[in-house]
């Protein structure tokens, strides 16, 4: 029986832990070391922190923006880091941030999540400004493959304020904000999918479907109340940006995610690459250091 | 001095009409063309809708997730076909829902819109799920290069509902949803960006960011007035979807989108592609035809 997506996830942060390094090839980031921008520069930059994050960490999350600027010729290097990584044996994260609705959101679940795919990653994110509804077919199709996906709920971004924090409609469910909504959603799905004959009674086992919170946020003024999301099983996953340069602490994480902060990804990404690629493993390796402190 | 994408789309529909015709290539229109399902079978489907459109009509969309599934091949048949499009004149807005923070959305707008890209389109469409504020960088390029964006804020989907209509925070502009609040927030950005020079005095001259409103909703449920928006100048340009397959009628154009139906594209997908490869022309122009009686 094909493991789930949450499965596999609470196995990766119990050998390698939770640190996730993002494969982020900014111009500035190529020039510093020493390569092209170009497609082929793309291609080894994103080799280079699958090495180093092989050797040191678990998960990987190229951010497809940057090879699409390079159409066919940055996602042909991209099939390449997605290839080398899951062969590495990392869990790799596509951060796509893909939304649409019907047929076209389904296309894009399985370009990311079938098996056999150009571009398969483990895990893709994805946005609902359409509703998480128009989600379901992703969420599906992940389910069947042993496939994940994040959904932004609140973004670390300061212009994210009024469309996250504003009041939906009263539902069953009482008073939630537009993240609020989403992460309730989402949590919902999780519960209602837990996979027959999962045996991991003794284990905070992980959902398939995660939510994006930003670590710059403070999450009860947007309305996500990570308390609440916490009761019951399965735990939903969260991946958390907005570590380092963007300004959160990894000693804060307990804190900002309380007792999600145990399926909570955490990803690192411009404090980690500017390093260089002759330093980045020890960075990596420092940074989980850290990392698997702050939760003791 | 390069014309705005306003200016453009003006003169298209002016010139050529509203009508858009999405190129989705589902599986089932692959097969009943006799096209296979593979990268080769989409290019080959896209040129073809670009010769049918080309001799009917003015604007076409590809639906870029149908194009992701095939990874790279999937890519650079897309680039054939944006290329073909581009060549014969039409107006090219790329279906691609992107959206995201920082450099990273802003890598996305340089994909879709910056001239001598791969990728390169007229205009592209967007998600703000983390804000309209989000997306400035892609507005500011677009301008800078005489390119358009489409920004969702009503969707064509029933799942939609909840976040869509989602109150925001008071602010001085009132009460506002989540649609409304794009919706307003894009036609100020249109209103700060009047091109220097624009002598279009005696025409509703086009801004150049536009939003998605879905012609299968009740506008004024979204808290999306049509009127208020289209009060001053420029007009803010409309991305219509719904109509055909999804039920919204041509004759219903005015009643939906009242004064913003100067600046509406009508976006034809699947009712026009199923007629087949040989009739898809005929069925351009006859659906124009219908579609220009509509506002008269």
């Amino acid at each position: 029986m094909t493991r789930s997506f949450g499965q596999r996830l609470h196995t990766t942060i119990e050998q390698r832990g939770r640190l996730c390094v993002g494969i982020d090839p900014h111009g500035f980031l190529l020039d510093a070391w020493g390569l092209p921008r170009t497609a082929a520069g793309l291609r080894e930059f994103g080799l280079r922190v699958v090495d180093a994050a092989s050797a040191t960490i678990g998960i990987v999350k190229p951010q497809v923006a940057f090879f699409e600027v390079f159409g066919s010729a940055g996602f042909a290097a991209l099939e390449d880091v997605l290839a080398a990584a899951r062969q590495a044996g990392l869990l790799v994260i596509a951060d796509a941030k893909r939304g649409d609705i019907g047929s076209s959101v389904d296309a894009y679940g399985d370009a990311w999540l079938t098996p056999g795919s150009p571009l398969e990653a483990d895990a893709v994110t994805l946005a609902a400004y359409a509703g998480t509804g128009s989600l379901g077919g992703v969420f599906d199709l992940a389910q069947r493959h042993g496939k994940g996906a994040f959904v932004l709920a609140a973004t670390s971004n300061p212009e994210s304020l009024l469309v996250q924090t504003a009041r939906v409609a009263a539902t069953e469910r009482g008073d939630l904000t537009v993240a609020g909504l989403v992460a309730t959603e989402i949590d919902e799905w999780n519960r209602r999918h837990v996979i027959a004959g999962d045996d991991d009674v003794d284990t905070p086992a992980l959902g398939s479907i995660g939510v994006v919170l930003g670590a710059t946020k403070n999450l009860l003024d947007y309305g996500v109340d990570v308390h609440s999301l916490a009761e019951g099983a399965p735990l939903m996953p969260v991946l958390a940006p907005g570590f380092g340069h963007q300004g959160a602490l990894f000693d804060d994480l307990g804190s900002i995610y309380g007792p999600l902060a145990a399926g909570t990804i955490v990803s690192t990404s411009r404090s980690a690459l500017s390093a260089g690629p002759s330093a980045l493993a020890d960075t990596l390796a420092d940074q989980a250091g850290q990392l698997s402190g702050a939760l003791s």
